[in-house]
């Protein structure tokens, strides 16, 4: 399974590339929240049932969540991808793609089988035991409207079904975000790592009706996220002002990227203000070009027209704009 | 489920003991490894695959284990006993008990019928589909010795059996570990947490078969350890000078804890060098005479004349003598 964000693999296949790599590959904030001086107690003891709880009620807050019992701290959204289909016999599952890799191969892996579908349609949630959805969707940052999400969930909801809304990107885009609506049988997954640049801290939450979100619990089992992870993460969701100053900044750096991507011929697809997807009838030249001057973007096996841009720091633009003018 | 290491349990229930608390309820070395500065990206970069690598490479060569693709990483070695029972049918398992309670429940939690077995015999072996030893065995230090354990696993290996033993107090021991005897069929379970004292961290290891090492890596899914934990472990389990100059102290500090149980009339039933089991008459009121000083030590459902004591810190000895001899 290729991911972004492995500059072990760039250095690889480009070894004669300029050093510092760009990594313009994962769609993760590159102004990272930042880390202050950790007590080094955190690191010693086991983390505490209350202080997984505190942070709970942190996040619960910052994604609007009324319930903190709803909300359940895992080891990053992925280590949920890895548990769900372990938690209802195999059925049929439809994903809404193409999307985020891993939740096909999670499905797939614990017996149920999977339908790869365009779009979220009534018949669809009428047919299938389990629908899946990125929201903002990666890579194309196509989004569906809460009011189809509500109206799928109750559909499903009736005949037991899930609705599985993987929000990892929503938090710089909080108004799409369902995960305080409490719909009915659906489970939102949220992230840490991409909008407050800490992928290696390994923080996500699923949002869940309260059974649900204890059976999650239960299966996790005890000490599921490092103490590193509870401190840091319960400061940066605390810290909205942080967030909302990211929210500006990163979408004037959005906007720029649009600018030069269609200067270059790029025709714009989609994305979030973390990432930006783009079609060019030569997409795999640039994609050579960009990388032989240190620059590594992100490729698609399904359409090889398409590259994914993540966002540039802010000492890294002019190389970014040399590299695709020139 | 009850554990050890929780001090707000033990300031709920005894508001008015002293503070600091003196945490004795865990077998976590009580001098943590140190930490040192750590770069702010591996909190904020995913963690690439060579560097789970490069880890697993230190880690072999810490436990003895010729093949580094036979380990695996971990966010703990409890992600690992959560995760062993779905990677089977469900079956009879046989724990060697009393042990570490998380076993029990997350076999039973999958559906297998477990059978608490008091020791290790060629019987046991011929009916069970899976046994779980702990050792050294968590809370009296019992040790079986390498060839009964090399003994039942060839017999389980017949018949398609795992044997499954948690070595998470093996590293001040490492002449009773079998992580690099190549046993057949055998699953070792490893922990980072307790011998240098960073359970926080999260951080423990699978050494199996390279098919079954391959089944827990692929099962355990991408980025499944955080970049802190990758870092620091490395530097710890790389670090083998100071493992050693652990080892020597803390082996001085039980025989120090020993007399001074002996001297309150208690019989010293096993430990390791992490932490000591004790019986006496009146444990429960040693355990509160102990809670109503700020000492919380652990004691047991299954039998309240045990109590086990972990290390103190040099600076806490004080307080524990003055409160187990007044």
């Amino acid at each position: 399974m290729e991911h972004g964000g492995n500059l072990h693999d760039a250095k690889a296949r480009f070894p004669k590339a300029p050093e510092p790599w760009i990594d313009l590959s994962t769609g993760i904030n590159p102004r990272a929240y930042p880390v202050p001086p950790l007590d080094p107690e955190i690191f010693h003891r086991l983390p505490s049932p209350q202080q997984v709880r505190a942070c709970e009620r942190i996040a619960a807050q910052a994604y609007g969540v009324g319930d903190p019992e709803c909300l359940v701290a895992a080891a990053g959204s992925q280590a949920l991808i890895g548990l769900l289909p372990r938690l209802r016999p195999p059925g049929r599952v439809a994903i809404i793609g193409p999307t985020y890799s891993e939740h096909e191969l999670s499905w797939s892996r614990h017996g149920h089988r999977v339908l790869s579908m365009a779009d979220l349609d009534a018949a669809l949630a009428a047919q299938a035991d389990v629908i899946v959805v990125v929201n903002p969707n990666n890579p194309d940052g196509r989004v569906i409207p809460s009011q189809r999400l509500a109206d799928a969930a109750q559909l499903l909801a009736t005949r037991g079904g899930w609705l599985v809304i993987d929000e990892a990107f929503a938090d710089l885009e909080p108004g799409h975000s369902v995960a305080g609506g409490s719909l009915a049988n659906t489970i939102v997954l949220r992230s840490v790592g991409k909008a407050y640049g800490l992928a290696g801290l390994r923080l996500g939450f699923a949002v869940a009706w309260p059974a649900q979100a204890q059976a999650i619990r239960d299966n996790l089992g005890p000490w599921a996220v490092s103490g590193p992870a509870l401190a840091l993460g319960s400061q940066a969701l605390a810290d909205q002002a942080w967030l909302s100053a990211e929210r500006s900044r990163l979408s004037r750096a959005s906007h720029r990227l649009d600018a030069l991507l269609h200067r270059a011929g790029f025709e714009l697809i989609g994305g979030t203000c973390l990432f930006r997807l783009a079609r060019h009838e030569v997409a795999a030249q640039y994609f050579e070009r960009l990388a032989g001057c240190g620059i590594w973007v992100r490729s698609f096996a399904f359409d090889p027209a398409l590259l994914r841009f993540g966002i540039p720091k802010e000492e890294e633009w002019n190389r970014l704009e040399k590299a695709i003018s020139d």
